[in-house]
């Protein structure tokens, strides 16, 4: 008993599709959609076609770009030496946040995952080799997320590119800047004692 | 310092003005869409305009439907005596859900809000006062919902049609099939008591 019109449930179907979207969320957002102007929801649709259409990975660090190479693999100002491998595009403009940082990246586009069968073939780890074999890198620093899979991934890269003789970094961890001790986890806490620096 | 492409941000943008979606969601969401493949994006960008190209209101009941009139409308298994008044689309496939009501129906399309400026014009009331006046209407039973604007607008809209010598009708209040005295709040438990009926 469907009892919205065939092209709405059809929108409310490819809502739900979205990761995060439940049933009723999606017919929220569809009803949303029909309330815009014409010209509005127009705009919409042609966002998801140009974006599909223009946007892909950059064939030197695989993040997403519209020409050819990022503009941070473009920049005379990056230093070329160091290589930041992230597990995500959004990991890359989360380090930008922070004005440090004047490397390159390596966006590997996930996580190798056993229990998801994501192995090394489905992330952009070939990708990273060929970089470390060919341009003058001295330096990869492993910034996939601290957790399980996040670790695994950057232990396995590590590994792979020992025959390199690249220097292998992993970020630091500890207690998050502005926070307390009293909130912090024991995992995090021991590993902010063994990392501890002089003073 | 935008960081992803423009076509990217822009899918982003249009994700975040969605109800209920944040910055961190969208661009999953844009993300997510940026995964499909090609015929997926399309379609789903398709899905959009089909819907808000063939979607409008019924001519007498104003549910969205894609014919001039509604399913509902157009059946003549209907009791056209009774109407049931609601705010939303969706409130109609939750009483179409019950299988018990047979009359029609009449969408609002909103409920009125002062602190949101949405007065009698912006809804579908002269609509429904063009039923009233029009169709051999014995009954409007008032099923916006049970909180203050919605029985404002109710309240609104039996005064509306005192002059058409209707029967108007409120949903019942009480306590929900199922529940738990317990969990009940105090105005529901009143309601309940109030509205007793003998057994």
């Amino acid at each position: 008993m469907a009892f919205f019109p065939a092209s709405l449930e059809t929108l409310i179907d490819k809502f739900a599709s979205l990761p995060g979207i439940g049933r009723k969320s999606a017919q929220r957002l569809a009803f949303h959609v029909l309330s815009l102007s014409d010209p509005d929801a127009r705009a919409f649709a042609d966002a998801i076609t140009e974006a599909k259409a223009s946007v892909h990975c950059c064939r030197i660090c695989q993040n997403l770009t519209e020409g050819e190479i990022c503009a941070i693999c473009e920049s005379e100002h990056r230093d070329r030496s160091t290589i930041c491998v992230v597990s995500e595009p959004r990991d890359v403009l989360s380090i930008e946040r922070g004005r440090e940082y004047n490397g390159t990246y390596h966006v590997l586009h996930g996580v190798l995952s056993p229990m998801s069968h994501v192995g090394p073939d489905d992330i952009r780890v070939k990708e990273l080799l060929v970089r470390a074999a060919e341009e003058e890198v001295q330096e990869v620093i492993m910034a996939t997320n601290p957790d399980t899979e996040g670790e695994a991934t950057a232990m396995y890269i590590s590994r792979l590119l020992k025959p390199f003789h690249i220097k292998v970094t992993r970020l630091a961890y500890g207690i998050p800047v502005g926070s307390n001790l009293e909130f912090a986890d024991d995992a995090t806490l021991n590993r902010a004692i063994e990392g501890r620096t002089e003073m």
